[in-house]
């Protein structure tokens, strides 16, 4: 299995609220058969009825509302835009969990909730290169 | 904000049982501070543990099991690239919740759980474009 990934399907309860979000985000989508596509570098974000996914999945629907057990991150150049981005997004209604302040790892970094309750980080992280096209590159962690 | 993302992190129960996972598919990562690094194209997949994960997003844990709500998919280039590494994962421990067969998007595909439920849909999609360092490339969908 190469080491990559292709797409990223959101279950969504109302897929109008859910593409209205993006799009207020800045993301331009398509919608094709009560699907919406975005194209985001490499990969796919895609949002689609949460009851279908689970469906799709094999999997019992399990109501949204708590941790997903997965977070999804944007990273930024700076600490300026995670706080502009952070505040963008609670205008477009998404719930700020954790407000931008420093992590851990020496970075600054704020959480929300997107309206369907997936976990967005934007984070500034100083240690992760982002190359022209927005492509995240790890460094040698010097350690395997 | 940029229409791209950077990171997804994957809450695990057992992070050398995860990274053994998705070491025994052919991924190579980097352990640094109790997380795992994988590079992925132009993101990176993540794991760190479950309980950790969430209380970092401000949320309270939810127990893995059932329906994360969000669905990952790798991409392939033909049918039997699905059947073989849908039969390499089941051999590496994940569970098989659809055995791969026809799509109603014309495709044919199969789903997996990894070790901590995550759900992975291997998928041979002829509509959408792999590029040669396995890019994702939509197609115009014919709408907006």
């Amino acid at each position: 299995m190469d080491q990559r990934l292709s797409l990223i399907t959101l279950g969504v309860d109302d897929l109008e609220r859910a593409r209205g979000f993006y799009e207020a985000l800045g993301w331009s989508g398509q919608e094709v058969q009560e699907t919406v596509f975005f194209q985001t570098g490499g990969i796919a974000v895609v949002l689609w009825g949460r009851g279908k996914l689970a469906a799709d999945c094999g999997l019992p629907e399990r109501p949204a509302g708590g941790f997903d057990g997965i977070a999804l991150a944007h990273n930024v150049r700076s600490n300026d835009e995670v706080d502009e981005l952070v505040a963008t997004a609670e205008r477009a209604g998404a719930a700020v969990t954790r407000a931008p302040a420093r992590t851990f790892y020496g970075g600054y970094a704020g959480i929300f909730l997107d309206p369907d309750g997936h976990a967005w980080e934007i984070a500034h992280n100083p240690g992760f290169t982002l190359t022209g096209d927005g492509s995240l590159v790890l460094p040698d962690l010097g350690n395997s």
